[in-house]
């Protein structure tokens, strides 16, 4: 039976360390704030969200939400934007997405400051994971990831792992994440022609495909870390992964759950980057 | 027996469309030009740039060089770049990468002028290719690699690419297009644990590790076609690729030649890339 990587103690770790920061901080009379900005009432987002602002309130962290209708202009959302931008006590940046069909992403996102772009939008940023520089903050779902498998000591050098999923937000900046840990990276998508054929030549298989229970017992080999990224909602309205826990669990090694995996990892990282934000833009 | 793919009857096609915006160009007095900045004197570059020069010369494009010692200092590079940016007579800039050991490359790239940036070297080009968005222009290697794809048929759909390297110049942003054609792609590199059996699960074998020889008739496997991005001097003071013809040659079912295959079709991209620029910097 897989051994559960549970994302409460990575979590753990990451929190004590921005403590220490948000501790400092204090001192100095500062409260590190998120400004959170979301289009529509999207399940998961909602769902991601609520566990965010426990996260915020935990931490003692300010919120400033923004929340806009699913038909907004394009416009409103980029003065949105700008208003964060402009508000000096918002040191980071969250914007749900993908964004409505009607909003260029690629327009609105290109707003952003990129000092408070905390979960990697701006195309600086994104050319930061692509090329290997630090260049900002990582995206803090791939981020997540790497953090969880380094927790529980899964050297990725010379292993082969195998993201399903291509999405700019989690699939693709994971895939060099990982080739930057020295993983042999397959990157597979809706297009790919045996899909369970190639997630079983893993070592270490990503599901981040968005897609409830299409990883099952088929894709999954012996002495295989199963990483589920997926955050999704079933019929009964449960919130539910990538992976059919019920048939991956017999054969993997570990697995992470949904909830309580990587999504709680990734509000802990997403909080560690306000908390540096705020010491970067005030100079400590 | 593989059958040759060579990049002559490629680049021709590429070399046609470029003629004709060359002679709507040369209609108004506007030759286009690449300055071409080269530090050092590396083999491979200089036999890359003999056959750009010659291209050039055919199409009737001028070049401006701008030579460096080895030891160059950052500055003077930096100012070099400067230059070339400002000369209104040069409308692409070639650099040859890797830059020498004291020179921090992303320091340097940095001062390119995003609309002379014909290789791909800027971060907001770089993040073009990794989201899959059209900004600036495609590394001209793998954009060529793609070309020769296309102009002999192959469909990457659902096919499976295998990457040898994972260079920012060609590796990564290769991956990055194969991708975008809906490849499933996995990336290989030194640390691969055994890169005979990955390269072999490959219908679409790229080898693109810059080391003479590297790929053997134990990477291929029947039907696979072989696409080699090499360019290297062997012993004998001879041009090179990365895969080893003679033992490839009777399994694979077609492989790219060196000389006289990606490298030619990179000197077509390019020249086409220097014309775009020149077009767009005069809005026509």
């Amino acid at each position: 039976m897989a051994k559960i990587l549970t994302g409460k103690e990575v979590a753990a770790s990451i929190n004590e360390e921005s403590k220490k920061v948000i501790e400092r901080l204090a001192r100095e009379g500062i409260v590190p704030c998120i400004g959170i900005i979301r289009i529509g009432e999207n399940e998961s987002d909602i769902s991601y969200e609520k566990g965010l602002l426990k996260r915020c309130e935990a931490m003692r962290l300010n919120v400033k939400k923004y929340m806009l209708p699913s038909d907004v202009s394009e416009e409103r959302v980029i003065r949105t934007i700008e208003e964060a931008n402009e508000d000096e006590n918002v040191h980071g940046i969250l914007i749900f997405r993908p964004l409505p069909k009607h909003i260029r992403e690629d327009v609105v996102l290109a707003h952003l400051k990129p000092e408070k772009d905390v979960d990697c939008v701006t195309l600086a940023s994104l050319a930061g994971v692509f090329t290997g520089r630090k260049i900002g903050f990582l995206p803090c779902t791939p981020e997540a990831v790497i953090r969880t498998l380094d927790h529980y000591g899964v050297d990725c050098k010379g292993k082969k792992a195998v993201v399903i999923g291509r999405s700019i937000v989690v699939g693709k900046p994971l895939a060099m994440l990982l080739l930057g840990k020295n993983a042999t990276v397959t990157m597979c998508h809706t297009k790919t022609a045996d899909l369970p054929k190639e997630a079983k030549e893993a070592d270490i298989l990503i599901a981040a495909a968005g897609k409830a229970g299409i990883v099952t017992g088929d894709f999954v080999k012996e002495g295989q870390i199963v990483i589920d990224v997926g955050i999704n909602v079933n019929e009964d309205g449960k919130l539910c992964g990538d992976v059919d826990r019920e048939s991956v669990e017999p054969a993997a090694e570990a697995i992470t759950p949904v909830p309580g995996g990587i999504g709680s990892v990734t509000t802990a990282v997403l909080v560690s980057h306000v908390v540096s934000a705020a010491s970067e833009q005030y100079g400590m």
